[in-house]
């Protein structure tokens, strides 16, 4: 990285030498005057007080004060000197009338579904009413099964159930948050035939087994409850009536019935308090060993003898959502927009998710319009975004993306997201053409806790992964590690998946974006969507004295700062191009070890080997057969891979010759090529049963949710044993990584005058 | 496996037809006779009465129902017409006195340090004392100190212990058993610098987090109590004072405080109930999560603030103990011994541990008499031993291998083991070059859960072991998987650790020795070395109807007949050289892996990695820096090796094409060659540091205990970072796979006649 860094600068401080109507970047001296105004404007106290105010009633959608905060952004922006709206939109957002969940039988319990205040919190201070235990966008019912545990409710478990000869068929499951997005549990098990879905919080995840719990430590109470969506957010995001268009008032809707993304069955979260009861309160075998959690109880599968009551009935009316859009106009490109966005909505109170990355995009935004009101003047346009609606499936995002798509594909340069942000390391996702962008700033900030920037903190700890033992996959650690410790080559930063508000930008309209928060140290898990996400347990157990919300907001300012004042593109390929080949070579890893286990496999069912080693006294059963995996012809990705990596090193040579002192008209002309270069790597055509997912780069896992998959098309169609999808996208996939090259080819010629 | 068996079994047939002084095979109709007619004695109802007699009364070391139990053994022996007797040694057998274990401070607390009775059980019936909770061999103390959580106590949690910045100088330390042998961890608590050491059992590995509690279930109770040995036998085995020589009245002693295997600092088990007192009551940083156990707590590794006291005082004086030792005479070979042993003492009933292998070792003695009472008699001598002081320290078989170790070496075949019992699949282990006699067994005995040989199970058992995702070692599950689907090998056996008491035969006196046992559906880990582990629970949970005891005589007994009456040896090389090959392939990737880790953690020690990625609030230290790793010269034992499969296949085909019909002078000439075959495997230099090991081949691991540590001269020193033991073992195990060659080699020869 370092000398990366080295040759950047040299070229920077060469183009300011050249005068008149050139490539002139900011000079470093000059830079570091600006951000360093600009950091005197980051006061932590501020954001302690503005989260004080946020924080203290609940702000989910539809509350008085999650409007009322909209407002107070809105008046905000103004003072700071932004032109700045509110743009609301009409959603579907149901809430609960009533809710029931009764285990029946000798020993009855009806769930209390309840979070009791805690003293000395503004849990207990509130004067909004809180939303009581749900799931937006389950589907409502009444109905009564037996019980079965599903340990996360994944696919693995699924496949681990099958083999312990149980299902869930006509039974209503109860499964543990964790190892995947929320609302694919309820989505598996509607899919494997159950009628109800029970999600809990179980201590070894988020509860006493991780720490101590609220109030004596930062951990869940045993009453503590995840609200959260189940949307099905891997066919769209948004409104799930209005998909691909904005959720305007005269939006054409789909009914609700229609929506795919509205689940069919019933779902509930539950706290660990309750859940222990039903656990309990269950028979049958003994779960493997992975499934159990912290409880002091024997985690059984279920015998199904034991029934359960689960009755969920919501009122199912549009709701208006209130985006807080703030612009400072771009002196020199004011149709190049540099968007910054964090969400405003919470599930209670939501002190740390999303507040704590909301008052430091505010701190941001306060810093900005100070400068501006000095005389600085960005070149390109700033928007500053406060979402609504993010909690139940980033509405707000979406609906204003989609809303505005054209001018978006016209007009963005880049969408850089934050959310719940704590005291820790930098954690960083996106389009990875943007890696040097996130290196430069990574260098220039100073973490406060070791003194040493937070690029060589977070190199640090990437290296420090491939040492942990309980790493998932050591192979894919022990690359990132090597990566990290090479100095000549950018930190590496990580594929989106989804989960924040990016997701419309990035994966529906083709936008580069980015992702920043930080994170490991200070711990807002254990009250994760719950009541007690409050200022006191951010201030006590997440980020003390603020200070690293000061940190992202230096973080984002810089890079905010630097899009917006680049005059030259700010990508560098040579990162991307790395990246894809790593991917590739993962996609083929994959489809051999596929191709082995189902070899295996078939062996072992052919012998009856899964039968001759069951234990007799137990239900037991055979695992569904892999299909046998042919070879794929990867040649077009081959070869689409290397031709990148070709044009990836000509075109980032070619800036770093050629890029200071380029003449206004072949500047411009390498602008507007390299300005919406990232959407040359989305096709029309969308993912496999997904089409609203356009970028064929990066999506997230149709069966992990928030977990990024690279080379979706490709990868999930392995995964998934769609062999023709595999091959379709494999070429698809190829062409346009190919056209991506075309531009940068383009643009290399214009950098080099051929 | 099955090709080879076939071919086997045609030159068995083949040789029935040649007859006179030659080698003629006991012929495949003959012995299924003889087989069918040993399997008719078996009587599971027998066991069963036989176990509830013996498991009536704690019969540990020094205990009356211990020598009642040797002489009621004797008895039936001597009924069942075999020369027996009782053979004693005076051994050093620590009990205790006085024990005291309590969390001082605001909150002081004593640990019960009782099992209580439970009702319809023999613990609530027994009129003899049980041996209160204690680990034999411990140091008596009395200290007082604050206390540290330190996981399974292990290597690896003293690694991590360190990154936490934690130490155990002047402190007790508590760990959980499991992950390795008991005696390792106040063992390598002493070695840290701790003054004290309490083991307790954690709910998670043999508690209600594996199933319902005794005697609801199989597993341990809040008050159960795993007593055992912490003599230091990864040095020696056998009784602490008389290393090498038999612990005769008049043997020359060692002084207690000289012993090298006894502690120096007390140490005590204790029960969860108790347990979760300390581990509540300590503060410090929260563990990491693979040290988390199943207790309702937040586990913390301890501030050093909470202080405990613990004592222990010991009556130290020497016990007799009583080996019953039954020989029936070989017709043929008189002086040539297949021995058979299983111990009778326990920790408290034993009836799992160690009564349900005696019993089947006595249902084979009774059923052997029967077939001699019809005029039947084996070739070779028959030993049947049952051993006492196995707890302790395998003290019985041990000083009986040191006292005869001459006459053993002379005349020893093989020594073939067994254990605990259980139902489930086959389980064995030893010298590789018997795993063609083992497959020839296993593949003639019925599984009765399935109705396939429990070979054949044993195969599937191995299959289905590769699909584990939680396998330690993915990829030598996946070896042995491959192993165990090739039609066209043997099943493969594992190599032997400690823990048992093959230990003295195999790896002191370098005898070839089989240990072998059913498991994995029933279960007995919960009640392992407690008063709970009694006749009813053994009934009710390890194998109800005595079923696998059976199955355990009837494998057992096949092998005893076959090696007692094979006129050719029984040894495959091949078998062995293709192990040795895997081992090899082992050793030198360890090389490998461990050279990279030291390189990657050099250089993360060099850029200060573990200093930045550390959360400043919490201690945190610096791991040791790793020694670089040379590159070893292997060619010695890349020689070796392929020396050994040459000769191996050449003796393999010798034996197949020109062993039957061997003429007497050359039969015997081979027979004295390969009897003693494996005793070339062993040096009389022994291993690094532990010269009593003399088994080049196999051993218990220095820091694993059970664990076996193939080739482990050149292993451990690998791992060990000791350099030059790695040189001079490459010589060294190079050597003996050379001798073992070269005896192969001179009895292929007598095999062509050339």
């Amino acid at each position: 990285m370092r000398r990366i860094a080295l040759v950047a600068a040299t070229s920077l401080f060469c183009a300011g030498a050249v005068l008149g109507a050139q490539a002139t970047e900011t000079q470093p001296a000059e830079r570091a005057t600006l951000e360093k105004a600009f950091d005197a404007s980051i006061q932590p106290t501020e954001m302690r007080d503005w989260m004080k105010i946020l924080a203290s009633e609940p702000n989910h959608v539809g509350s008085p004060h999650d409007k009322s905060n909209a407002e107070w952004i809105l008046a905000k922006f103004k003072k700071w000197g932004w032109d700045a709206h509110i743009e609301t939109f009409e959603v579907l957002y149901p809430t609960p009338i009533h809710e029931a969940l009764e285990l029946l039988g000798p020993k009855p319990f009806k769930a209390t579904l309840q979070e009791p205040p805690i003293k000395g919190d503004t849990s207990a201070t509130a004067k909004d009413p809180a939303l009581p235990a749900y799931l937006a966008y389950q589907g409502d019912g009444d109905v009564t099964g037996g019980l079965v545990y599903v340990n996360y409710g994944m696919k693995d478990d699924y496949d681990a159930l099958q083999k312990l000869g149980v299902s869930v068929k006509g039974k209503i499951v109860i499964v543990r948050y964790g190892a995947g997005w929320r609302g694919l549990k309820p989505k598996l098990a509607q899919e494997h035939g159950a009628i109800g879905c029970i999600i809990y919080s179980d201590p070894h995840d988020d509860g006493y087994a991780e720490d101590a719990a609220y109030p004596k430590g930062p951990m869940r109470p045993p009453h503590g409850i995840q609200r959260g969506s189940v949307e099905d957010m891997t066919l769209y995001a948004g409104d799930p009536l209005t998909p691909d268009v904005g959720a305007t008032k005269d939006a054409k809707r789909l009914k609700i019935s229609d929506s795919p993304v509205i689940l069919k069955i019933p779902a509930i979260p539950i706290s660990y308090a309750d859940a222990q009861v039903f656990l309990q309160g269950i028979g049958g075998q003994v779960v493997p060993a992975s499934w159990r959690g912290a409880l002091p109880i024997t985690y059984r599968v279920g015998s199904g003898d034991e029934k359960v009551h689960l009755l969920v009935k919501s009122d199912w009316s549009l709701k208006t959502i209130y985006d807080v859009i703030a612009m400072m106009k771009g002196s020199e490109y004011p149709d190049q927009w540099v968007i910054r966005g964090n969400h405003h909505d919470g599930w209670v109170e939501g002190a740390t998710d999303p507040l704590s990355g909301q008052v430091a995009l505010l701190e941001e935004a306060k810093a900005i319009g100070k400068l501006v009101g000095t005389g600085w003047h960005p070149k390109r346009t700033i928007v500053y975004t406060s979402w609504d609606g993010e909690e139940p499936g980033l509405l707000g995002s979406t609906e204003w993306a989609e809303t505005h798509q054209a001018e978006l594909k016209q007009k963005a340069v880049v969408y850089i997201n934050s959310d719940s942000n704590a005291r820790g390391i930098l954690e960083v996702g996106g389009s990875q053409d943007l890696e040097h962008l996130v290196n430069g700033v990574a260098d220039a900030v100073t973490d406060p806790e070791t003194g040493v920037s937070i690029g060589e903190r977070m190199r640090a700890k990437l290296r420090d992964d491939a040492l942990n033992p309980n790493a998932r996959d050591k192979e894919q650690a022990k690359a990132v590690a090597k990566m990290a410790a090479d100095p000549n080559r950018d930190l590496p930063i990580e594929g989106l998946g989804s989960g924040s508000d990016y997701s419309s930008f990035l994966q529906h309209l083709g936008l580069p974006a980015l992702d920043l928060g930080f994170g490991g140290e200070g711990n807002s898990g254990g009250v994760y969507h719950s009541r007690y996400d409050t200022f006191e347990h951010h201030s006590r157990f997440v980020d003390p004295g603020f200070v690293y919300e000061a940190v992202l907001a230096k973080t984002i300012g810089r890079l905010v700062l630097r899009a917006a004042d680049a005059e030259l593109p700010v990508e560098r390929a040579g990162d991307f191009a790395g990246e894809m080949a790593v991917y590739l070579g993962e996609v083929k890893k994959l489809a051999d070890d596929k191709r082995e286990a189902a070899e295996i496999q078939n062996a072992d069912l052919h012998d009856n080997i899964f039968a001759l080693v069951a234990d007799p006294t137990k239900s037991h059963g055979n695992p569904t057969a892999l299909l046998p995996v042919p070879k794929f012809d990867f040649a077009p990705l081959d070869g689409a891979v290397d031709r990148l990596k070709k044009s990836a090193a000509a075109y980032d040579e070619a800036l770093a010759k050629n890029g200071a002192g380029l003449p206004a008209d072949r500047l411009a002309r390498l602008q507007s090529l390299m300005q919406d270069i990232d959407g040359t790597l989305s096709s029309d055509v969308g993912l496999p049963g997904r089409p609203w997912y356009k970028n064929l780069i990066y999506a997230p896992g149709s069966l992990t949710g928030y977990g990024a998959k690279t080379l979706p098309g490709v990868r999930e169609a392995i995964e998934q044993e769609r062999w023709s999808d595999a091959d379709r996208y494999i070429k698809l996939t190829a062409g346009v990584l190919n056209a991506y090259s075309d531009r940068l080819d383009q643009a290399t010629a214009v950098l080099n005058g051929t």
